[in-house]
């Protein structure tokens, strides 16, 4: 099935894919088969892990640095031409040097290019993380597709409610996002990944790896969750691409109906903004 | 267990009993009954169902204002002075009146009196919540007792994070949450009220019924969740009080520590609030 612009049914995959540490040329290859695959099973959209063009546990700012490419790479020209070739959309997280900074960022690809960025704003102490800058962009970071508004949030942000609110709030069908997980992040792919998806009535289509890097090993539990919360693939261990079929439209009421014809949750129109300065006051230093 | 003030394990309870709707005497002793239970077992604190002195299923706005009572109300009086008698704080919920309004309220109670006030604010429209107003006190609704900051949130608030967020940036150790669950509310029993403890580092006390009103039956599932996620207690469709023992020094640090000596997620001091401009702008009407 691979659906048109106007058809309900969307196919969405993510890819839990290993990828070669500092060798971009590789997870380039790697990525591109992965899109040919997803074009010949009808996907429009496949999303992959964070860094997965250049990997992400590294230990200094230095590594950080020299693992780090520029948006204009030609490689990324290369990811491009296949999405124009496959007619299928990308998003692809990597380190990005950009203006002698570096980031932790992900970019939505389609056939005409570059069509959204985000820089990764929420930054744990692990990793490269520990060396990149936070995103700083105001921009809204919903690219619109011919399918559907992706929003793109990655791995630490999942924690903070406030990254996939803002999402929604700027019209995100599906929130695509690049992790990678730690072992032992169950909690986050039991609980969490469903609770953004229902609390904002969006997609979320979870890309991690499940293979191991600098000693580290991911969790895996790639997932595609829908606008109830209901879990509609999960990768469980394995490396592959994972999909399934989604409808945006499930995405635009932002009224969660309980039981048809008799009432409706107002979960959008019901948010009190008015109420919620707290939650944009500088924090406190210290806190 | 007891527990003295410096104490470290705080014995909290939530309180699954049964509603006399409109019989707001009859709810007001099994309230103390509850109450004298509570200290018998060592609880400082329990939480009761939203509405638990008035019921909640109410159909016109006739009978949710007949249904309503005042805060200086005597009966509540009487759980003052059960609150003096036994030491226990409590949180319960009401109909209440208040110049001429009536709002969907919890009120904490202490030895010396009413400590804390919540007005509902995010109605769904559903029983008595269709003829209330929606609270509006922009005060902190942070209430301090002898053993940690109580924060109150209402049955459908749970499904916007930013009530707890706030509840929990306002210095918040455990957030009360009395609510009416029609069945079915699995998800949010299952899944979200772990996360909101989770992301927020607090603990929850949520407090439900199990019995049934104006025809429509409430799921239990009571809870007491850590800030871990961890479910310290769950109360099935059991009726009664059930307990567990805190320690609020966890809802304290505002870091997650993954691994001791190896990594801490900064999840307050992480947090991004000059990008949150988005979350307190008002809605466009239609939303």
């Amino acid at each position: 099935m691979t659906g048109s612009p106007t058809a309900s049914g969307v196919q969405v995959g993510v890819a839990q894919i290993s990828v070669d540490r500092t060798d971009v040329a590789a997870n380039v290859e790697r990525v591109i088969e992965t899109l040919r695959a997803g074009a010949a099973g009808g996907h429009q959209l496949v999303v992959f892990p964070e860094c997965v063009l250049t990997g992400y546990l590294f230990d200094s700012r230095a590594e950080t640095r020299a693992a780090a490419i520029g948006a204009a790479d030609p490689r990324i020209g290369r990811i491009v031409r296949a999405c124009a070739e496959t007619s299928v959309h990308a998003v692809v997280g990597l380190l990005e040097e950009a203006d002698g900074r570096v980031y932790n960022s992900a970019l939505v690809l389609g056939p005409s290019g570059i069509i959204g960025r985000y820089r990764k704003q929420h930054l744990p102490y692990l990793g490269a993380d520990r060396f990149v800058d936070p995103g700083a962009d105001a921009a809204p970071r919903v690219a619109d597709t011919p399918f559907g508004r992706v929003g793109v949030m990655i791995c630490f942000d999942l924690r903070f409610p406030e990254s996939a609110r803002e999402l929604a709030l700027q019209g995100a069908d599906l929130i695509a996002m690049p992790t990678n997980w730690p072992m032992g992040s169950d909690m986050l792919a039991d609980h969490m990944t469903r609770v953004r998806a229902l609390e904002n009535l969006v997609y979320l289509a979870v890309a991690d790896r499940a293979d191991a890097e600098a000693g580290t090993r991911f969790m895996g539990r790639s997932q595609i969750i829908a606008p109830s919360g209901e879990v509609l693939a999960d990768a469980g261990q394995d490396e592959g691409l994972f999909g399934a079929s989604i409808d945006v439209r499930a995405a635009r009421t932002k009224r969660l109906i309980k039981k048809p014809g008799e009432f409706e949750l107002p979960v959008f129109a019901g948010r009190r903004p008015e109420m919620y300065g707290e939650l944009t006051r500088p924090m406190a230093s210290g806190q």
